[in-house]
This record gives C-alpha cells, sequence and structure tokens, in this order.
C-alpha cells in the first residue's frame, strides 16, 4: 500500500476545503443528531465519573442555562439518574474550546466546506474571565450567556443572513500575516472577523445601544474569532478524515481528562486515548501551576489544520500571554515541520520568507521521533464554577500515537 | 554644551508624549492660520512654479473642491493671479500624506498631546486607487471627498464627541505586535481603529445605510488609520523641537520636487532642503520606474518619530507591497540602530525579543556614518491628475543632513 499517496489525498482534502462561515442558529435546529437532552463537551466521549471539574462545571451550568435544572444539586441529580446524555462534540461535526460544552438551544456558528459540502459547527466565545468553558456557571455567567444567545446570536445570525459568508480560510491566512496563530491569539482574527460584520450589524439592527454593546462585545474580545476558526479546522479536518491507508491525524481533542486522536485511515469512531496533561504556562494573578486542570478542549483542532502551536513563528507576541521567547515560537514550529506531511499552501508566515505552515501530523513520524505534537492552550482551574486561571503550552501523551500506530499495523496488516 | 543631554531631553519630550485623537473638525475652525485661500501641502514649503505634477493635481483638486474654481484651467490662472496662498502644512501643526493638501473645509483629524499641551492636525484619508493625494481630481475623486467630508467626518466628529479620545500611542505599540510597521502597513492598526470607533458610531448615526458605508469605508481602507497616527507622530516630533543645543530630526517630510529636514536645536522655520530621490520599490500592473514622481509627502514623520522604515522588522509581510525580502526589512531596522540616538520605550518588535524601535535620527551620526534613514512609502505618478503607481522604499539626500550639521555648528559657535 502506497501510505505517502494516501496521505497526500489526505493533506489535499485539508488543505482544498474552503470553510465558509455560512451563519448562525440553534444547536438544535442544525446540528445532525442534536436533542434537548443531549449535552455535547470537547475530547473523546467520556461518562460523569471520570469527568473533571470544569467539564462538570460547564455541563451544570448548560443545564442551568436551558432551564431544564433550577440549582447545581438537581443538575448533578438529574445527571445520576440518567435524564441526560453526553456525546463528543465530534460526533456531531461540532467543536468547542475548553469544556466545548453545548446544548440544544445555545447558537452556534454553521461552517460550510465548499470544496466538498460537509459541515462543521461552534458555539459562540464568550471571551475572558468567569465563563462556562472554563467551568464557571455563576449567575453572571448564565445572564451572559443569554444576552449572548438572544442579542449577540441573533445579530450574528441576521448580519450573515444578509451576506455571502465569510471566507474562514482567507481570513486565517491574512490573520497568520498579522501576529495571530490562530489558536491563543486571535487579536488581528477578531478584528478581521468585526470588520466583514460590522457594516452588516449596521444594515440589520435595529436597536441602536444593542448595536453599540455588539459591536463593543465582538471588538473587545480577542477571540471572537476563535470559535469561527476552530469551526473551519473542524470542516478542512473533517474532510481530510477517511482516507483508505492515511496515517494523517484529522482530530486532537482533549476533555480534560483523557487526550484523544483520531486518524484518517482508521474509524471515525476509533479514539485513541490517554490521560492528559496538565498544560505549563503563565498563570493570571493569584494562581499557579497547583491549579491547573488536565489540558482540555477541541482547540487543538487548530494544530490538527497546522495553525495554533504549528504556526507560532508568525506570532512572537504570542510569548507575553503563554510563556518564553520568540525563539521558542520560532522552535516550536520548525519542530513541528519534523513530525508533518506537509506545508501548508495557503497559511504562510512571512517571518519563515512565507514558507507554508507544517501541516498534518503523521502518526509515523511522531512515533518513529518520539516528537509530539505542540499546542498552545488555555488552562482551566481543576475545580467546577472557577474559570480560567492562565495560558500555556501542552502535548498529548506520546502512548496515544503509539496505539495508533499498532491499530493502524492491525487494519491494514503491515 | 552637552548635546547628549540635549538630545536625550529632546527623545525624552518625543518618547513621553501622548497624542490623543480627540476629534474631528473643518480645517478653518481648528487648524492655526487656516483660511479661505490658503492651502497647506506636505514637506517643505515650496512656490507653484516649482511644484511637481501630483502637488500641482492636489492643488488643482482641493480648489474644485472648495468651489472657488469650476474647471482645471480657472484653477491654474488663479493660482498664476497669485488668488490662492500655500503653505508647508507643518508650519501649522499639520502633517498630509503625499501632496498633503489641505484646504479650508477640509475636515481634519485634532490631535492632543495630554502630556505637552501641543495640537496636531491631518486630513482624511481616502484609501487606494485614484486619489487627490495622489494627484488625481477627476469628479469620482472629487465626489468621493465631498462623501468623506459630509458623511464619513459628520460620523468621525459625533463619534469621538461621544469618547474620551483614542489613545493613539496605545494603538500604534498594538499595532506594531500585529504585524504593522504604521507607515506603509497599517491593516492592523486600521482595525483597532476601527474597533474602537463602531461602537460610539452605532450610537450616534441615525441612518443605517450611511452607517454601514462609513463601517465598510474604515474597515475595508487599510490605510484609515494613516493620518491619525502620522498626526499623532507629529505631536511626538513637534514636542522634542526647539531644544536648545540637540541635533535630534523633528521632521523629514517631501513636497514631491524636494526633501526638507528640520532640527530640534535649529529654528522651526530652517529647512534644509535638497531635490528629492526616485522611490524604488514594485508598480501596479501597466505602470513602471519610469513614472514615478520624486519622493512625496509629510508621512516620514513615521519614521522620524521611530516607527515606519524603521520598525520594518515587526512587519515582516510588507515586502509584498514595497518589495525585497522578510530579511531585507530586518535588516532597515537594525540599521537604523546606527542614526539614531535612543529606543522606543513603548514601540517595541515580538520579532527582536521586544526591543524597543530605533527612535530620533541624530544628525551627527547620519553624517559621520554616511547611512541616511529609510523610508517606506507609495508611489505618485509624475503627472497631475494620474494618481499612486506603487509602493517602495526611499532614502532622504545625504546633503540635507550635512547642510543642518553645518548650520548647527554656526549657530552654536563649533
Amino acid at each position: 500500500m502506497d501510505i505517502d499517496n494516501a496521505n497526500t489525498t489526505a493533506i489535499t482534502r485539508l488543505m482544498e476545503a474552503r470553510p465558509i462561515l455560512k451563519g448562525v442558529a440553534a444547536a438544535k435546529d442544525v446540528i445532525p443528531g442534536m436533542r434537548d437532552n443531549l449535552f455535547l463537551h470537547a475530547g473523546p466521549p467520556i461518562e460523569w465519573a471520570r469527568m473533571s471539574g470544569p467539564l462538570r462545571g460547564a455541563i451544570i451550568g448548560a443545564m442551568l442555562f436551558e432551564g431544564i435544572a433550577a440549582s447545581e444539586a438537581e443538575a448533578v441529580s438529574m445527571v445520576e439518574r440518567g435524564e441526560v446524555e453526553f456525546d463528543s462534540c465530534h460526533h456531531h461535526g461540532a467543536v468547542g474550546p475548553m469544556a466545548g460544552v453545548t446544548s440544544a438551544s445555545m447558537k452556534v456558528y454553521v461552517v460550510e466546506n465548499a470544496e466538498h459540502g460537509n459541515k462543521s459547527f461552534s458555539n459562540l466565545n464568550e471571551g475572558y474571565g468567569k465563563v462556562l468553558r472554563y467551568g464557571a456557571y455563576s449567575e453572571e455567567v448564565l445572564k451572559k450567556l443569554h444576552w449572548m444567545n438572544d442579542v449577540l446570536g441573533e445579530a450574528l445570525a441576521n448580519a450573515l443572513a444578509n451576506s455571502s459568508g465569510i471566507d474562514m480560510r482567507a481570513l486565517i491566512a491574512e490573520a497568520l500575516h498579522m501576529g495571530d496563530e490562530g489558536h491563543n491569539r486571535n487579536k488581528a482574527g477578531s478584528l478581521l472577523f468585526l470588520k466583514s460584520l460590522a457594516p452588516l450589524i449596521a444594515k440589520t439592527m435595529k436597536d441602536a445601544s444593542a448595536m453599540s454593546e455588539v459591536l463593543q462585545f465582538l471588538g473587545d474580545n480577542a477571540l471572537s474569532v476563535l470559535n469561527p476558526v476552530m469551526a473551519a479546522c473542524k470542516a478542512m479536518t473533517d474532510a481530510a478524515h477517511g482516507v483508505e491507508g492515511s496515517t494523517i491525524v484529522t482530530t486532537m481533542a482533549r476533555n480534560g481528562t483523557d487526550f484523544g486522536i483520531r486518524v484518517s485511515g482508521l474509524d471515525a469512531k476509533q479514539w485513541f486515548t490517554a490521560p492528559a496533561e496538565i498544560p505549563v504556562g503563565l498563570f493570571f494573578s493569584g494562581f499557579s501551576q497547583a491549579d491547573a486542570n488536565p489540558d482540555i478542549g477541541d482547540s487543538a483542532i487548530t494544530e490538527t489544520a497546522g495553525i495554533g502551536g504549528f504556526a507560532m513563528a508568525t506570532a512572537p507576541a504570542i510569548v507575553t500571554f503563554v510563556g518564553g521567547t520568540p525563539k521558542d515560537a520560532m522552535n516550536a514550529t520548525l519542530e513541528m515541520y519534523e513530525i508533518t506531511f506537509a506545508e501548508s499552501k495557503y497559511f504562510t508566515m512571512p517571518s519563515l520568507d512565507f514558507r507554508g505552515t507544517p501541516t498534518g501530523i503523521d502518526i509515523r513520524k511522531v512515533v518513529e521521533l518520539g516528537i509530539t505534537p505542540r499546542i498552545n492552550t488555555g488552562i482551566a482551574h481543576k475545580n467546577a464554577g472557577v474559570g480560567q486561571v492562565g495560558a500555556g503550552l501542552v502535548r498529548p501523551p506520546l502512548a496515544i500515537f503509539e496505539q495508533a500506530l499498532l491499530a493502524y499495523a492491525e487494519k491494514y496488516g503491515l
């Protein structure tokens, strides 16, 4: 079997995918298989008993948000009675940062891959501070979520309905020339997003004061575009999945307990998992490494698509947020060329003479070299209800790539 | 005399200046000495007979815009009869990109230096294509100018009147971390500008369709923020002028015929000039080096304040616009440390480990080393009425630094 040939097919599909942000709608109206008592979460599938604090917190918050539980205690006993169901976002074409919890009535971005037709979804970004995705679910967190769903989500839905969509691949490419790496640094991308949306919002929103709040929120939140970027990366990597014989990783995701990957040439339901590492980075005032939860979130879909930690060379200013020096950031990218199959045609880095980002993690190279992918990530507090405590760097456990390679050898009789 | 001491004072004033964009108003209402028949222009003072094509074109266009002439022929004969007056923008605290022509009823940005109290001004940016500042004055150019004055200018004036102003030093500092150098690349800065203005515009504009056009224009024009950035640099460099004994350059400006500089320790009316060089760069389709006018515009105020060509190391993507390689861009900045007196405290470059930009051109070093400042610039067609034909790099003639050093030696009896 010609593995390189299979990988070329997978990578070509990944790179030629053209994710267009088409709209915003309630999850239950657009996400396949979504239903009222289903709660999607980041990472590989996991049962309640093994869930980490921040993931539990986000699920409790989402149940309060949906109004199906009136208190934390009620939410927990409903879960324990089996009245709600859980599934991985990835099984439904969705991705969410950190806990990634997505419930039926939450508004989500709808991205369509204009090249191959597949769709992907992501929830709306809440900004910094106490937020559901880091496991916080106070009154204030829920109030903001309702505003986001009712005012912001409605504004985005109407704005996008009045447009031909936003070309996310072009947006990411431009942001990488403006000091973003697309995962932990999305300052430029979020402003490009605002630039596309503002004239549409002006045309479609009636209430001047609400419009001003929406524009302020989108502009001030340097992560506004993270979720549509993640959905775009999901559309790209999903397009690369299912290529017979390919050793390219199409998913890296963490649920706060386990780190899981999936591989193009293996079954979509076949996850390779091991305990997630604890990220190392810079902590907000009052917190330290001891507060950190193990790695969590679907945002490693960015690295899977060749940006994020893989594109740090183009984002030297990110070190003020994740630690290290600009030289470390450069080296992170250079190291990732060792374990990837190709260089992106569309995502280039001026500081490396416009070289394409390292794209398509090859499980063979990871295992052979013992070099695991580099991921930029936010750091959640390990207890439910607290929220973000820092940002830093993490790698997946090497064992899951070894497991995947064994499964690959078994399937293909090598 | 302790020259270094004088230069430290001048540079401290330059760096500690805090330019705040306070408003937008008609030139005649805010610019000192402005009057109906006065036309300000970029660069050192120059009479009509010696003006280049693009500067003449812009003056004709401004006269048509003001309605004091009905045709090109009438405008020219009014000029020849001495019915209009000209002066350098710099004599009125103003700066304008390229031709820099500013007339009485044109709306201008008003910047106030919160640290030292001086004010500066700049006209509104017209975007790319056929524009007055490159000497074009067709119907279409004038129509856009009227829309800018009546709709955009009014919107900006009302928005800023509802705010405490925009901190331009902070905006520039952030843009330099996002791949801008602040002169020829202002993509990020223009989006940061949009982000500050959009919520204010939403609150103050009534007409939804006009609002949408204004937000679209501000967002699509990657030079939107150039003019307020230039006014900010003018406020900073003006604050550094007039320090007895200082050899720091406080103005570099070109009128399309002459390149002129002024020096802190010498008289504000004392310009040192020589014929401007022709920029070398990349040309738009259909144009070549043979079409290029000599260097023109006040935008070299950015380099005078330590950004633009001096900060190219932080803006590697600019080479797609001005030519050369990212390595050349890095070297341009490194070379400028040789002829500057200090490193900026506020403008830092992640790619150089957050080193401050080279700040404060010292005429002693320029003459001693024979290294002239590097300037990023747009390139105008040499004939009136055509417009921009490319962008590239240019240096001032060494002779003007030698003249300035001689005048300095004479004044201070060295």
